[in-house]
């Protein structure tokens, strides 16, 4: 994918020490992805899905911003209090968007990525929402009940993309799966801020 | 299906004044059916999923619970602090499971429907997860983790079962699409109770 390593994604600081450490370890990533049936030909096949997605990730956000900003009840979290969309703040949140599938594709799932979920969850919570942009006038949280829900529209979108590069349905399918559990995977991270203690 | 209204399934208590009722109403419901892109099509076809998956629901118990049942960290939330699964319990709540499918397919979802989701929500948590079967000596709560993570077994597996009554490809799929988005808003129902005040 041509994003390769982030460098010039505002706010993108995997890696960085000044990002959150996650509270789980491997062994509990270990466990979650024994729940979902991720194994290695996921792995394979999630990498080979970054290689379908990368030149289409403009078109495949194109989408995705549509969706939200065609949903008053979503393109509000973007939004300041007078309801006018704040467009540095979605522009930045969108180069973001595209390094995710960069990651979500071609990145392990190792100890430094499960740090960044825990950022990325932090991002949509009180805790970090409005900081990393600046967008103090939108929001300060998205509700766990749309992080959630958006399992559905990521997974379900991203199909006719995977099919776009003339891979046999099969390679396509087993690319889907690997994408499908992956976003549960990641969604599932995401929640642990908004879970009460010992709960998560 | 043959399970029809819940007639003699332990501790079902669809409707009954007992069962909690949802912080949530009809307005919440309809934003994350929108979210989903939960419609008039997909009432359709999780209806005529409900045709085809009735007379199945022992078999597709059967692969649930042997999943659950082969993975020692899902397992213990049915069993003892020695490791014992409470044989009684598991089929207390299989039976639950069966009629879950049957209401998921053939309940319209309305105020009554949502009150439920909110007491299966509580029933995997602190509140209420061992009242209902009297199992006292599993763990009193399944965390947030793994009910989310449960969207994508519960979501795959259901695909090949959909097939099995010889409707063709596309019917086949928009039954998958409908169990799909449902799940994804029952377990979004489910997480409520696990979130800190005002975050969900």
């Amino acid at each position: 994918m041509s994003e390769g390593r982030g460098v010039g994604v505002p706010g993108y600081d995997f890696g960085a020490q000044a990002t959150a450490g996650s509270p789980l370890g491997l062994e509990d990533l270990d466990l979650l992805e024994q729940t979902l049936f991720f194994g290695a030909e996921d792995e394979e096949y999630v990498r080979l899905a970054g290689d379908v997605l990368g030149d289409q990730a403009d078109e495949i956000l194109d989408l995705w911003y549509g969706y939200v900003g065609s949903h008053p009840h979503l393109i509000r979290y973007f939004a300041d209090s007078e309801g006018q969309p704040d467009t540095e703040y979605l522009g930045r949140v969108r180069e973001r968007f595209k390094q995710w599938i960069f990651d979500t594709c071609k990145r392990p799932y190792d100890q430094e990525w499960l740090d960044y979920q825990q950022e990325i969850a932090l991002r949509h919570t009180r805790a970090k929402k409005n900081q990393t942009d600046g967008a103090h006038e939108t929001p300060e949280h998205i509700p766990l009940r749309y992080i959630i829900a958006f399992i559905y529209p990521i997974t379900a979108t991203i199909k006719s993309f995977l099919a776009n590069k003339g891979h046999d349905p099969e390679e396509v399918e087993k690319m889907f799966q690997a994408w499908f559990k992956s976003v549960v995977l990641q969604v599932t991270l995401w929640s642990y801020p908004y879970a009460k203690e010992g709960d998560f």
